[in-house]
């Protein structure tokens, strides 16, 4: 089959092999997939990856043992947990340790023809949802992630840093909390959408230190970090949403002495985001930069660095 | 001056004594005035109140000490506090002990030509938010007050009990949490605005015990209790909104049995409740039921019983 593999290099392979069905697991042909930093990362080396490329798709089930699942239009969370360990025993499967990431960490990817992903990860998509609002459920769960760890108050001032792919979810989803939220970033052009809705868009400089209850670091990169820490208040709490293959430098001490709080924010959970587009809450469409064939994929992959939402088009929801 | 007073019985009193100017305080010529269930409950001894009634209102200021403060179009938090006790100085000013309360509470309220108001319980209301959407800034803050009180998670399971007019805000303000909402009530005919919005409407015999993380009372009846604690799970939380005049019964025995957490929320943080009428996310049009003058305040209240809300049209807003 085609597929869009990382080896070391990017390529699109048209002889690779299809995947076999599994016990527990669907074999889905995707309609469309999402181009993320985390894919633009893993071509830079983060994770150690090979293999297919992809992990946010809105796609159909076309084999699984119970026929239940067969063309059903689904969604699916990324990490294929053990499902029988202490960790998954205790509901948290997105940590087994177990656990393979699809497109991320020894497990192929939804760049290809077709992929394989559990049953006990899918979430079917409902028809009022269309596929070009449904592959956004990924990184809109990963955005729910903050408000499902960390009870963000209406009355809170926060700030979301770096307008990028994932920023754009985290600030659509932070608007319904009420709070007063500013988004940091460094492309103007793109606000407009932010903007209409409410939220406050500006760069860096414009901004005093110590200015938020509460700051998210979305910008994909090291240096986010030393915005993200000269803007939170003492006493308030950081949220780390960003992954990527680099280390960071940090002043641990200057964090006791204002007491500081540092959080770790991965994956997040798919029924409220698919319940948040469903209930119109969430704009996608403007986030959509350009939509490629697979067949175009290594054209889609160097436009989705600096842009909004990259979409490859795998095939037709029929 | 012109005023609805309740001094035993509720009356249109056309002499009332106009409110003279305090330091600190603003005259307001309201434009909308909401009736609210605590208006109606005052009319049955509720806090043993008598003046002239209500506490939902948008207006202008006629005067100020403070002239900036005259000719804005405003809101205004109901709890004048002392500013000065420990309770004041902690941020809790809506609970401060020597508080007076609009409408409520040795205050006279907003159904009249003109009131009065410390000036630190006004907000301005920014001009994209019209008349009809601001005089439900005091009902909206108070919903918002369950998510500033209380972390609710977007994974949880929500059941809002009552469809009166305090629920219609409380489902409108959880909806944009993301959590799985239903809305328990007795007047199917209400129900077409939030189930377009996604929530789920039901009466309560379709409901299975323990079945919700998190139950709210806004019954605004003792009855309701029963309801709520009969759908909340083992180490759910049960939130209470309702303020009536009566006691309640309730077994405390299977509380502590199901560790259950009993919490009262009442008023809540104005400026996030403008800022989510700012944003578009919270619908009010469909809420109102008819618009009276203050003429006919007698029969404005005499059609509040039993539908949901009820405006006194006050003056323009000119
Ligand atoms: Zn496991
Ligand atoms: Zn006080």
């Amino acid at each position: 089959m085609l597929a869009l593999v990382f080896d070391g290099s990017l390529n699109l392979v048209t002889t690779y092999a299809d995947p076999t069905l599994r016990p527990g697991e669907a074999l889905i042909r995707p309609h469309l997939a999402g181009i993320c930093n985390t894919d633009l990362e893993i071509t830079r080396g983060y994770m150690g990856f090979q293999g297919v490329l992809g992990h946010e798709f809105v796609g159909t089930v076309i084999a699984c043992e119970d026929q239940a699942w067969v063309g059903q239009r689904v969604v699916g969370e990324i990490n294929a947990a053990c499902g029988v360990c202490a960790t998954c025993r205790r509901g948290d499967a997105p940590h087994c340790l177990q656990r393979t990431t699809l497109g991320i960490d020894r497990r192929d990817g939804v760049m290809a023809e077709c992929f394989s992903l559990p049953v006990s990860c899918l979430h079917v998509v409902p028809p009022t949802v269309p596929d070009t609002a449904a592959v956004f459920v990924e990184p809109l769960a990963a955005a729910l992630e903050i408000v499902e760890q960390s009870h963000i108050r209406p009355t809170e001032r926060v700030a979301v840093v770096g307008d990028g792919k994932l920023g754009a979810m985290i600030v659509q989803v932070l608007r319904l909390t009420g709070c007063a939220l500013t988004l940091v970033g460094r492309h103007p052009e793109r606000w407009g959408v932010y903007q209409r809705q409410g939220i406050t868009c500006t760069t860096e400089d414009h901004l005093a230190a110590g200015s938020f209850d509460v700051v998210v670091d979305c910008t994909g990169q090291p240096a986010g970090l030393a915005t993200t820490r000269r803007l939170v208040r003492p006493r308030g709490r950081l949220v780390l949403k960003s992954t990527f293959e680099a280390a960071s430098e940090i002043n641990l001490t200057m964090l006791v002495v204002d007491e500081v709080q540092l959080l770790g924010s991965r994956c997040g959970p798919f029924a409220p985001a698919l319940r948040l587009l469903e209930r119109g809450l969430i704009e996608t469409a403007p986030l959509i930069t350009a939509t490629y064939p697979l067949t175009r994929a290594l054209e889609a992959f160097a436009a989705a660095r600096g842009n909004l939402k990259i979409l490859l088009q795998m095939g037709s929801s029929n």
